[in-house]
């Protein structure tokens, strides 16, 4: 069995919302399956090699042009939202929940909040938001008000995250395959050349 | 006439020479032409929205291994050179002045110092480098020695990095296609599209 795709992502990152409409595309084409994995890209995220892209870049509006422009080459819906790097934490620790019980649930869950931030403008980053999110995956209000508070919900997460930084993740969307790794859509080509033909 | 394309470069980095061997046959393919610029992206240079790409992530093993496997996925020659980030301005300089004066002879020497930093593991910030990639144009050392010290000179580059930044320049690769920019070589599918259908 060949190895699977690590999909790294930060739900505040438009790049990863774009990737996470293609990548499990991708990896079937090439008999690959793909492990999601949300992570949060703040100020606490210390990557191996200390690399860190700035915020400014991020705000530009070069860069707000070019995911229009990405998601229009791309044929993906996106909407710019009005508030760009929200506090995606809440969704991180969410994801993982679906996920480890199940990653189709854990996929649904990360399309359904891709979406509200990304196609209808809507705030991950409230409760309220994060409760519909977590309605249609059928849990309810109480039990997403125990996991606001859960520490070892909160440890999952941590966990996670410093596992991305020893792999040397610095970015989303960010990809790892056989230990080789891939920062951005724009590597997808290169990545898929690898599954095709090997390492080069 | 169709709007020639703007394609801005240091040559300092591994990405413009990737996308100086691919540009020209790009625009030509879709019948137009490429103005090149030589810039110098060090700490002085100030771009309109503050962009600055960190040196931790130039010098980083991710984007040594990054720049490796493009060259290989775009069938360029490479060599990782032994010296990172070596400072430019003088060959900056006088491609400007070879280009002003012939825009061939200007990419003749753009592709020859180019050449020498990234598969020759050549150091082209000393003269004697410099001096025989001048005189494979022509030019000899007395006239070189001129123009090391020539302040006319120094205010062209000055002027076309001044230019730069007022664009929204801050990579390189960077082009600029009616008045649309492309920062990497990963955003050529994106010009190529540009070129072939218009705004999108």
């Amino acid at each position: 069995m060949a190895a699977p795709i690590d999909f790294y992502f930060d739900f505040a990152s438009p790049y990863g919302y774009i990737a996470s409409q293609t990548i499990d595309e991708l990896a079937q084409r090439h008999g690959r399956s793909v492990n999601w994995h949300a992570i949060v890209l703040d100020a606490n995220f210390q990557s191996l090699e200390r690399i860190r892209i700035p915020t400014s870049v991020m705000r530009s509006d070069y860069i707000r042009r070019d995911v229009e422009r990405l998601a229009a080459f791309s044929g993906v819906d996106y909407k710019t939202p009005s508030s760009l790097g929200l506090h995606t934490e809440m969704a991180a620790r969410l994801f993982h929940w679906f996920n480890d019980r199940d990653p189709e649930q854990g996929r649904c869950f990360a399309r359904a909040a891709y979406r509200a931030y990304f196609v209808e403008d809507r705030n991950i980053a409230q409760l309220e938001t994060l409760q519909d999110l977590c309605a249609a995956q059928k849990m309810d209000a109480a039990e997403l008000q125990h996991l606001v508070n859960d520490s070892a919900n909160r440890a999952r997460l941590k966990a996670e995250i410093d596992l991305a930084e020893s792999r040397g993740v610095f970015g989303s969307p960010f990809f790892i395959v056989e230990g080789e790794r891939f920062w951005g859509n724009d590597r997808l080509p290169q990545l898929e050349r690898w599954l095709a033909q090997g390492p080069y």
